[in-house]
C-alpha cells in the first residue's frame, strides 16, 4: 500500500483550503459562525452511506457534490440562502489520497457555485464503508422560513423541474431496465440525474416570498406530497398529465406503464414541491417566468378528509402500494 | 423478526419529544435556530462508529451520551455554553426498537443535564454498523471564543480532572491488562471513564474569561498538547509529577511503568487542556477554587524552538514513539 497522509496532513492539504472565516483554517476543534442581526440560521443534516445512497465506485467528485447538494436542496426548500457546512467523513479501510483529492475537488467546486464555506467537521475510520454526514447552514429572515406545515385549502401545488428521472436512472444503473430502450444521451441524462441533484439557490427567495409550505422531493413525489399534507393537515388533488416528465421518462412510461410508479414514488428527485396561496399565483408566475427553471402546477390543496389523490386523464384515480422510498 | 416501526414512527415516538423551538416537532426538513443578537454560534461535529469509537454491544443509553458528550466537550473547551444539536443516526441491519428507546433515553437525560435541544437530523441504513454523527451548537460572546491558537510564552498550562483513566479502561476492557491488578471499584471506575466522558458546562465561563488557548483532550494529553502548541506556534515544558492521575492509574504505572505512555498518549480523556496568562493565574485560581472540579497546573508555555517537553522527577526528559491516538 502506498503511504497515506495522516489525518492532520489530509485536513491541512485538502480541507483547510475550503474553510471560511471563523473556522481557523481547521486548526481548531470548532468554528465560530456569525449570524447577522435579524437573520436566523437554518440547519439541516443529511448523511449518505456507500451502498445505500451512492455506489462505492461512483466518482468521488460526484459523491461529494451529491452529499452537499442533498443538504443545499433542503435549505433552498426552506427559503434559505446557503451559507456554510460542516462535514463528518468516515473513510473505509481502502481509502487513498487520490480519492480524497477528487472528493475535496467536488466540494470546492460546489461550495464556490453555491457560495458556501466549510466550518469544520471530523474524519474517522468507518469499517462499513464510506459515510458522509453533512450539516448545512443557511440564512433566512425569520418570517421567510418556509416549513412543510403551512399549506391551506385552495393553495396551488407546484413542482420544479421534471419528476422521476433519478429513480429511472437508478433502475437503469442497476440493470432493472433494458438499456436498449434508450439512446446514449437519454441514458446518460437519466444516470446523471441520479448521480447529481441540481438544486438552485435562485429558488430560495421565490419560496421565501410566495410559498405557504415547501419541501424538497427526496423520497418520491407522491410520498413526499403525503408528508407535506400530513404536516399541514390538508389533502391534495393532483393530475397525472400535469406532472412534468422528461422525454426519456415519458418514453419508458409509454413502453412499460408500470414505471409511472417508479417515476412518482422513487427517490432522489431533489426538485422542490411547494404550495402557493391562490391569490398570489399570478404574482408568483410573473416573478418566476424569466427564471431558467421550469415550474409546473400539478394540483390544488384540498381538505384533509379528501386525502391525497392523483387523477388520471380520464378522471380515474391512480394509487400505488408504496408511495415512498423506505429508509429502512 | 419483530415488526419494527418505520422511520417516521421512530422519529415521532423517540426523537420528536427531544426537539426544541424552531424544530417543528421534527416534522420539517430543517430547523430554524435563533442566535441572540451579539452572540455567535459555535459549531462542532464529531462522529462515532461502532467498532472504532464504541463497542457495538455497549449500552445504547451510554453510546448516546458519549456521542453527545464528545461534542459538548468541544463546546466547553471553546468557552461556549451548550445550546442545541443535530444528529445523523445510521442504524445497522439488526437494530431494534428497544435499542432506539434506550438510545433516545440517553440523549434525553443528557440534553436535560446540559440544557440542550435537538434541532433535527437524519436516520439512515448503515450497512457497516451503527454510526452516530452529532453536530453540536453552543453560544458564546464573540470575544470569549477560545481557540487553540492563542497560547503565549510564559502562560501556565492547566488540565482538568485526571489523565489516562479512559485509555487504561479501554485496555482493561480489551483484556490487555491483567484485571487482577485492580479491585472491583477500580475496574468499574476505569471502564466508566472510557464509556462516559464527563464534560461540565461549569468550565465554559472560566475558559471564556481566563484561557488564552484551550482544547479538549480526546487523542491523548501529549499529542493534544503538541497540537495546541503547533496551532499557537509555541513550545511547552511539562512536568510528569504534576500530571494528575487517579489512584488506579498511579497504581498500574507503578507496577508496569510502560503504561505511563498509555495514560499520556491514549485517547478519550475528554478533560480540558488550556493555557492561562501568568498575570491572570491568581485571579483564575480564586475564581475556580470553589468549583467541584480539580484543576492542575502541569507546565508552562515556552518558545516554539524549545519543542514540547515532558520532564521527569529528576529533570530527565521522557519521550514516546507515538504521542497521539491515530484516527487512521
Amino acid at each position: 500500500m502506498k503511504s497515506r497522509p495522516d489525518e492532520f496532513d489530509l485536513i491541512a492539504k485538502y480541507f483547510a483550503p475550503l474553510s471560511g472565516e471563523g473556522a481557523f483554517g481547521l486548526l481548531d476543534d470548532a468554528a465560530l459562525l456569525s449570524v447577522p442581526d435579524g437573520k436566523k440560521l437554518v440547519v439541516t443534516q443529511d448523511a449518505l452511506a456507500a451502498g445505500i445512497h451512492f455506489f462505492a465506485d461512483d466518482l468521488p467528485r460526484l459523491i461529494a457534490k451529491k452529499a452537499l447538494r442533498v443538504n443545499i436542496s433542503d435549505l433552498v426548500a426552506k427559503g434559505a440562502i446557503p451559507y456554510a457546512y460542516s462535514i463528518a467523513l468516515g473513510l473505509d479501510e481502502d481509502w487513498n489520497e487520490k480519492w480524497i483529492a477528487a472528493f475535496a475537488k467536488g466540494l470546492a467546486e460546489d461550495q464556490a457555485g453555491f457560495d458556501m464555506v466549510l466550518t469544520g467537521g471530523d474524519t474517522y475510520k468507518s469499517p462499513g464503508g464510506t459515510t458522509i454526514s453533512i450539516t448545512a447552514f443557511g440564512l433566512v429572515d425569520a418570517e421567510d422560513y418556509t416549513s412543510r406545515l403551512g399549506a391551506s385549502v385552495g393553495d396551488a401545488i407546484f413542482v420544479t423541474g421534471t419528476i422521476g428521472d433519478a429513480a429511472l436512472g437508478l433502475k437503469l444503473k442497476q440493470g432493472e431496465i433494458d438499456s436498449r430502450i434508450f439512446g446514449k444521451h437519454e441514458k446518460s441524462y437519466l444516470q446523471e440525474r441520479y448521480l447529481l441533484p441540481q438544486p438552485t439557490s435562485m429558488m430560495a427567495p421565490v419560496i421565501a416570498e410566495f410559498a405557504s409550505a415547501s419541501m424538497d422531493i427526496s423520497d418520491g413525489l407522491i410520498g413526499d406530497l403525503e408528508k407535506l399534507c400530513k404536516a399541514s393537515n390538508v389533502g391534495a388533488e393532483t393530475y397525472l398529465p400535469k406532472i412534468p416528465m422528461s422525454a426519456p421518462v415519458s418514453k419508458i412510461v409509454q413502453i412499460i406503464p408500470d414505471h409511472i410508479q417508479t417515476a412518482l414514488t422513487g427517490g432522489d428527485d431533489y426538485e422542490l414541491l411547494f404550495t402557493v396561496p391562490q391569490n398570489l399565483v399570478t404574482e408568483f408566475r410573473a416573478a418566476t417566468h424569466l427564471l431558467p427553471i421550469s415550474i409546473s402546477k400539478i394540483g390544488v390543496v384540498k381538505e384533509a378528509k379528501d386525502g391525497v389523490v392523483l387523477l388520471n386523464d380520464d378522471g380515474s384515480q391512480l394509487s400505488f402500494g408504496n408511495t415512498s422510498y423506505k429508509h429502512f
